[in-house]
């Protein structure tokens, strides 16, 4: 069997904690996969004109966004766009599963932001039994059968394409502005799900006013929930629960941004994001 | 008596944090005392290139500090160029002494930075029995006697000055490079201070090959240590202990930047300073 190539850190998330991470990683000159969206978050490209982060004077989110992509580029960054499924504590090392790979790694650092959208009831319960957060790994199970698709993002509308050319029928659930997916087996439906039920496995998505029958629902989010990414992550309502030095109760797995609580807010994500990168380097040393 | 103006919240410190902390606040329309050394900290200025700050690709120190004075004076800040030299919890407010002034607030934010230099052996205990970090308040104790100055930045020349026209006799300890300061009164002596001895109060200084009797000793620093310039305030070493938001167990007082702990980093300051100001605002909204 071919030797798995293992780095020295994964950072998961490409907002602003991540790329802080990353700078301050790649000055120690470390061996770094990082995973994300090649875009540098959504969220900064979204946000209006950002008065309160230093060293930047009023500056619109998506110049913002261009700036930082250009810093991750001359340092030598690159993303790897691929979203992290599945982050496992294998004892000594760390396995990060993507929807085409997984990756290893001596540490990890968990900047995946939060979810703007709230989570279902049901979502966390369900997992593994008809909820899944990865179209590729998940959606052949589903193959002529019924499905809710919830899915918060544009940008994810792809593996939505994916799933409607397995499923038998799929209703779809946008939770963002202008969706532009449809398919002939594709039902669009609005409003706010607010619950999953099922016996042993997922039966029904209700809504306020109305319920779909369904074998699986399939969240696309950007990241999810980090309590589900991770097994056996501590955290305190949906935040990841870190110390000062953004150490989870995992040990070499550490966390920066916006998952980890509020405010949220560049300067806060920048900053954990070094705090981060440090405590990884010290981490680093004391496996030597 | 005239009634003395009472500010929301006094900021300590004019590095990173300070600057963060007062962007954030400025948003949410508090009145802001923001103290400290109109060049938005030495240590920017003396920086040299800052490779890991997002959001800025390689720039000179000196060319940091001036976008980010820029960004105050845009922002509507403006510095009051004193130094704090005690602050006192009074039960609800806060009385903050400069060289100059006393000041009133509902909250402080303490991001004095840290001292490069350490503390002297002896330092802490014989405060106010000859110790002193304020040539402006007890200068005058020492009119015809004899004392050390510590002074660990040229910007504080002038206070050495104010001392020698009072003393009878000075020791000048400069550590720093280049001293410009001489008086005729002055003895220039190298070295690093190693400790403090009296019985009551100072008597000598001593270093590693000589002792020099002294009536007193002024340590002339850009702030005195967290814990002599807070009564009360808990630390570790010699950082402020701070939970996650801030706080200190002072309630009101919160701290943020390097004199919370290492990582020294500017992104570390600044996101410290964000979470700092929020913390107030919410600390200031529970007051309501």
């Amino acid at each position: 069997m071919e030797e798995k190539e293992r780095y020295d850190v994964i950072v998961v998330g490409a907002g602003m904690a991540g790329l802080s991470a990353a700078l301050t990683l790649r000055l120690h000159n470390l061996k770094i996969l990082w995973l994300g969206t090649p875009l540098l978050s959504e969220k900064i490209r979204k946000a209006e004109k950002i008065k309160n982060y230093p060293g930047i004077s009023s500056v619109s989110g998506e110049d913002f966004g261009a700036l930082l992509r250009v810093q991750a580029e001359e340092a030598g960054l690159s993303i790897v766009s691929e979203t992290a499924t599945g982050i496992y504590a294998m004892g000594g090392y760390f396995a990060v599963s993507t929807e085409k790979n997984t990756f290893e790694s001596l540490s990890v650092i968990l900047a995946t932001g939060v979810e703007s959208v709230k989570s279902v009831a049901g979502e966390e319960e369900f997992l593994g039994r008809g909820v899944s957060y990865c179209a590729t790994c998940d959606g052949f199970l589903y193959k002529g059968k019924t499905i809710a698709v919830v899915c918060t993002s544009k940008e994810k509308e792809g593996e939505a394409d994916y799933l409607a050319s397995l499923a038998e029928k799929v209703y779809y659930i946008p939770l963002y502005k202008d969706p532009a997916f449809s398919a002939p087996n594709a039902e669009m439906v609005g409003g706010m799900p607010l619950k999953i039920e099922g016996k042993k496995r997922v039966e029904k998505l209700l809504f306020k006013d109305r319920e779909l029958a369904v074998d699986g629902i399939f969240f696309l989010k950007s990241a999810a929930p980090p309590a589900v990414l991770v097994g056996g992550l501590k955290t305190e309502a949906e935040h990841v629960a870190v110390a000062r030095d953004m150490s989870t109760n995992i040990k070499g797995l550490f966390a920066a941004g916006d998952c980890t609580g509020r405010p949220y807010q560049y300067a806060k994500a920048a900053g954990e994001g070094n705090v981060a990168a440090h405590s990884v380097v010290e981490y680093l040393r004391s496996l030597r």
